[in-house]
């Protein structure tokens, strides 16, 4: 299931007791659908107030019903809901939604004007200090490759190793707007937030692009800048092998050979 | 003074008993800056559920405080709202924001696929049927120019003449989205609105480009489609002769001269 949300409805993809959840959502809808409880597994776990254009979940399901009528039987449900099902595949055992993607990309929205958002509240970053694009590309390029993010790593993440390749770190300005593309086989908790945070510290000339390797060489949170906010991160997409890819070759392939940056 | 905001929150730009309003939020924010009650004059009136992303209004102020300093003094005052202002400049007795413009844009975006907006809620219309827009642009074409519009005008519109100069109605597509442009000296009541429910008519093959022609002729309300949904519609932008227009030459000239069609 491909799906969209407005994170700032939720406390995040990940259900938890008493407070409203992406998962929790998708589970209440898809039970009475089902034969027995539903339970949803992501490509990726998004924090309170963080947005979804293309995230990827799945779950098993027996239903009588076509992928086609399950996209609108949930919809319905989910109509009270700022989540929308995109498209839904059947699949195979072998395919997880998270084990089985080997990249995913997220976008980051910064806001650069004096005036604070309006149409786009709760959708973005807004930064009023003027950004140096040129400067952030700077920053951005000495990110890219197969580093220790430790600095760029929140201390609650559980993941095993604070090595990783980051694909792809692309800056540019629309307009009034800063968009901050990261590629990657996988993330760090709060990776993109915190490389976000220090690029905008690049941007206002708080820090050198230069810099960048003096906190990489840190392996020190406090090296780098703070965490951007959840509202201005969007999870965009994720990949799978074509193999297994229940989205290719329809819908989805348009989208993943198109290129944004 | 420039602004941007978004129309879900308000009944529309005029003030009005009880209801909140983006005339209201201003003249409330205004008020406490000012020596004497403000009162807020409109490039256009928008409806309940309208956005605008760069409405301009006036108002007689006295203020010690420099245009820069009004700016973040009224964001500062306006922050439980969806209005922002964007930018304020002094200007001349004879200016009047809706009187003295010679031409409006507006601008109305259509999510043209399966699932419902999630993230988009209350800022497009969801058209779920897929639209030709090869035949949507023969359609504008047609309505392009000099016509009596009575067929696309509000019953309850209170303009003196039905006949209008439409300049420009482009259609284009960018992935999910449509996007129709109108841009034209002055519009009627609904006459965005009421022009995109034909248009989307036309694209999903209910009716003809070449219909439009008789739906003009008709001169008559029920000819035409039905009025779109407030919450598609933005007022982009107002154009002022370069003698009198405030934001010239530095901030709105950029804009001014970028074409988005």
């Amino acid at each position: 299931m491909r799906i969209e949300f407005d994170g700032r409805d939720y406390s995040g993809f990940q259900r938890q007791t008493n407070v409203p959840s992406v998962q929790g959502a998708l589970e209440h809808a898809a039970t009475p659908l089902s034969k027995e409880p539903v339970i949803f597994h992501s490509a990726g776990r998004t924090d309170a107030g963080v947005h979804a254009l293309g995230l990827v979940v799945h779950a098993d399901l027996t239903t009588r019903l076509s992928a086609s009528k399950l996209v609108a039987a949930m919809n319905g449900l989910l109509r009270d809901e700022a989540v929308s099902v995109l498209d839904i595949r059947e699949t195979s055992d072998t395919f997880h939604a998270r084990f089985s993607a080997y990249a995913r990309r997220y976008r980051y929205l910064i806001l650069n004007r004096q005036a604070p958002p309006a149409v786009n509240r709760g959708r973005c970053w807004h930064v009023p200090r003027p950004l140096d694009v040129t400067t952030m590309r700077e920053a951005a390029a000495r990110l890219i490759g197969h580093h220790d993010f430790t600095s760029f790593r929140s201390t609650h993440c559980q993941s095993r190793s604070p090595v990783k390749t980051l694909s792809r770190l692309s800056v540019r300005r629309s307009r009034e707007l800063i968009i901050i593309t990261a590629h990657a086989p996988s993330f760090l908790h709060h990776q993109v937030r915190n490389l976000t945070g220090t690029l905008v510290d690049v941007g206002t000339g708080r820090r050198t692009a230069a810099s960048i390797s003096d906190i990489l060489e840190a392996r020190d949170r406090r090296a780098a800048g703070a965490t951007a906010p959840a509202e201005g991160l969007y999870f965009e997409q994720v990949w799978y092998p074509s193999e297994i890819d229940p989205f290719l070759p329809s819908t989805h392939e348009g989208e993943a050979s198109h290129d944004p940056d």
